[in-house]
């Protein structure tokens, strides 16, 4: 059994994770840290976990950390990377749902993030966990940066185009509409249910702090740097993130279908679905999994890609047990075979 | 492993059916007829069972379904008493999640449901399947009458009350609120999203099709007739059901709470709330389970009981589980461990 | 024009009122004040009001105030009480759209509101604005209390059955369910999306703020004293509440249609509905109207009856703009002439 | 007073119409046809209606309608054809809200709409009425083509860059989402509030009726032909159309912002945001306005556009009633005055 820590846990992410913790059958969940909440049990919080999770959240305490095999923090940004050293030191995994280790470029994040950096000498070791990408580093990795959910749905649908060059780099779109649980469980005005609800509307179109996370991933697998147009949106239902993607493709007799077939076809959590499909996000609701659709609308020259997830679980909880799995040399899956939950 | 077949299966508790009997470990799908559907694979109607369910709808054969060991009925009132003779006969033991053996009284039911029984003979036979008050006997049934959604979660809500005949058992009030997916995935005006959606109403005030089934099963436990004011409501969710009950109490001394928490201490899937409790509908969504708070306002003699459930779980396919796994010896919870998705 | 300004209305009943008096007829507004908002135009907040309300928030300013016909005080419980004296001694009226003066009793009040009260001795001058029960001492008031918004559906669903004696007025019960827009634009967690939608709820059981006020006119209708059971629901939609009230009728013979009818015939927005409907709140979303339908399910001795309003407009601003045109001896329905928003 | 027929009007379209019509000062409903629904009161079906409509649906009559002086096709695409050429006739004006007179060309028409016209030869008459263009022509019109709702919002969005030429003509796109009332009051599965709810989906990519609608509009601005990709998509919503559009720029020195407000300057219906906003939906909810917001992000040279209606507003029954009093020469907002409702 794998000895689990949770720092923080008391946000959407957090318990997702608990929901996907207590269902896998090789975890023992150890200890889950609150400053804010120590000594309430962590199912008054959230009442699905009654029957399921035992625990009450404590106070931080490095000690009972460090006893644990991996550490989870499910922690506002600029939490983790106050943990990281001692973690590793300890001989810990850690994987951080939020965003302290994604950007490999310190200056960068720390402009975007607004803080200065408390490690930034472990950002070259942390391997950003899309196992798509990188599960071979996240095999032997000690530190993950698990990816952000605009970042999950929109790299996966543009990657099989991108690794070949097949569309102009400098112009890609993406253009993606987000649950409003992706804001989070902070209380604010702007996602009350009065706001949100029964309304559709754009945010952050000048810049979200996922631009430069998806423009590192792409160009990455691009081999140079690509331009790229993000438009989140909010729209009013709880989970879920449809991402609409816009490219122009150098070639015309390419088969996209058979390429997004080819490049996903062993990956246990993409799915690309028939021709002419329309994925809905439900149909992803509370699993992880990524499911794609191809199209190039009247034979013209741009291509649409949708790109569906589940922003807690593919896009954070999710996808963070499936690379505590690879980290730990089981099976990819285990404790990730949930039916998707339709209606 | 059980051979499974199921009739039907089109709607929107055949495919939560479908969802949990994808992750139970003891269950074989063989079958699934649909005399609209043939031939359509079950994963190109419902997107979520991608990967999880590979059989195409099939003609309704008798062959077919008479080499199973359990045949489960997700169709519309009417149709499983046209197969109950003939699966019996065969050996197979049937669970209708429809209404068709749900009263004991042909006569009644004909007027609620207008049209003739189709066998009338198996009324007697057929077990009342809520194995809250009927466990031993659904262990021996070859026919199971799984509960209606709303009927589950009010008598649930009043057993412990009108078992002990504590309550005045003539003037009874349910005040239920039911999620949309309750009413079908028939194409109809009113469950359109933009008739359902911010808005709520009651309905079926003058006599809904539950209200027999919930006297007959209340009066049984009670030991004599009850009389009952149920009142049905429509509101802007998907799933879950709400039941507030209330009535008034013969001896203001009894310890409410303390019966409750007695009652249900051995039910696997009836979790009674501390006091001051208000269960929300989605601490249960996607998972067999209903959650009670008991409730007496100002210290009156006015007793509310608030009582969740899933109704497409505890309140359908999941209750039909529990029962198939008493008919089959199986622990009760087997395949029912989901923890409830929430946000 | 009467001059009107506002004291707070930085919430949802305060940009319903500006709704409803930037389209009347008669109305100069002039002032509306806001400590934390003051020097931000209306507009710039509530983005509905960009070219109908150009006024922005002000400091709070008592010589602006006095120079008004008529001040609505759309703030928390407890502010309006300080501004009241001032006002009145100025020779302005006053419309409190919060709670402060909505019981006679102080002792009760600050028992319920966990304050001490400003002005004890405005309480009994203080007119209930329910214009259906108060309409002549409206007409000639200085302060008005604008009810609560359950407290509107509830008394005038049951007025009629109250003021007659025709029910056991002991054992009243109100089962109310509320849009979420009806807990205001406060930042809290309970109130968030991710947390109210999808998700059905009772809260406030053992004891809600509107109880003492709805019993309080029940009481004085029926010319004793009431026994009220009220449990309050939160439902996931914006606007609307539904009031399902239950009691049980003294005598089998009385025309309750008719009785209903009867009592409401010259009213101008209370609606009965014909025999055997149930009322959708989406029917007077957005508009000044109170529907209701009267029942007597199977025929037995329980009559239920189903009340509908726009918990922001007769259940808030509406019905305090109603009050305004009283106060003013303008047409009962100037301003109020919006058809409800349906879909 | 302007006599008023509807043909049709039992849908969305026809409902919404009705309550702008009722609250309109100039105008005088006389006749309402539905054959399916004849002799059934308006306000039987919607009830917001109630106390405003009291006409009752009555069986198409020829004489009825050609006694008014415009009438209005609320139905589905191809039935106003086939009334066109009578009432023309016989001096009636008639908006068609339907799509019948929208393509010049008859041939292509046919294509999409999949029949044959009933009258090609009025197509080169019909003025399609987006008064931000055509305001000349629809005041002497006899005929109108009533934009569809994805045209108008996407169509204001794009014209000013359109018409000065300032972007890639050839590849604009235009990503949109619905709300669930644009599919109409049909009953179909897939607008199911359980299936439309708490979900989100692109769906037509292959081809939507709309994007030769909009390529005809946006050509005739540019001068020249214009290639679009247009991506719809249905969210859990019931009114509102947010449009995402995005074009490359050839000039990055022209002051975008600028060239929109200049635009619409003097348009009573279209509001050009302040730079940096981000338009909600809500903020037009049952008004008759366009609101546009106008961005660059990262100053690099994709222009995006942010453009939201009301779909059955000014997408559908307001616009038709502007395209009214333009051709009856009253003033463009007469009765269109209302202020949008939020929350």
């Amino acid at each position: 059994m794998i000895k689990v820590g949770i720092i923080g846990g008391t946000g959407y992410t957090g318990v997702e994770l608990l929901r996907l913790l207590a269902q896998h059958p090789q975890v023992e969940l150890k200890v889950i840290t609150s400053r804010g909440e120590a000594g309430k049990p962590v199912a008054d919080m959230f009442p699905n976990l009654r029957g399921h999770v035992g625990l009450a959240f404590s106070e931080p305490d490095a000690r009972a950390l460090a006893a644990c095999d991996v550490v989870f923090a499910a922690t506002p940004n600029g939490v983790a990377m106050t943990h990281a050293r001692a973690l590793l030191a300890a001989g810990v995994k850690l994987i951080d749902l939020a965003a302290d280790f994604r950007l490999k470029d310190s200056a960068l994040w720390e402009q975007w993030y607004g803080m200065p950096h408390a490690c930034p000498e472990l950002l070259a070791e942390a391997v950003y966990g899309l196992p798509e990408v990188n599960r071979a580093q996240i095999k032997k990795a000690r530190l993950i940066a698990n990816p952000g959910c605009y970042p999950t749905a929109v790299q996966l649908g543009f990657l099989p185009l991108v690794e070949q060059g097949l569309v102009d780099l400098q112009h890609l779109i993406a253009d993606a509409k987000s649950g409003v649980s992706g804001a989070g469980r902070k209380a604010e005005v702007h996602t009350l249910f009065s706001e949100a609800a029964d309304n559709f509307k754009a945010y952050g179109v000048a810049g979200h702090r996922h631009l430069p996370e998806i423009i590192q991933g792409l160009s990455r697998a691009a081999g140079k740097a690509v331009g790229l147009t993000f438009v989140p949106h909010l729209t009013p239902m709880i989970r879920g993130i449809h991402a609409t993607l816009y490219a122009r493709v150098n070639d015309m007799n390419v088969d996209l279908q058979k390429l997004f077939e080819q490049r996903y076809a062993h990956e246990p959590f993409v799915d690309v679905l028939p021709p002419k499909s329309h994925p809905d996000t439900r149909s992803v609701r509370a699993a992880n999994i990524c499911r794609i659709a191809v199209h190039r609308p009247q034979g013209g020259d741009t291509v649409v890609i949708l790109s569906v997830i589940d922003n807690l679980v593919k896009g954070a909880a999710g996808q963070a047990v499936q690379n505590m799995n690879l980290m730990f040399d089981l099976p990819e899956a285990t404790g990730l075979a949930q039916v998707p939950v339709l209606p």
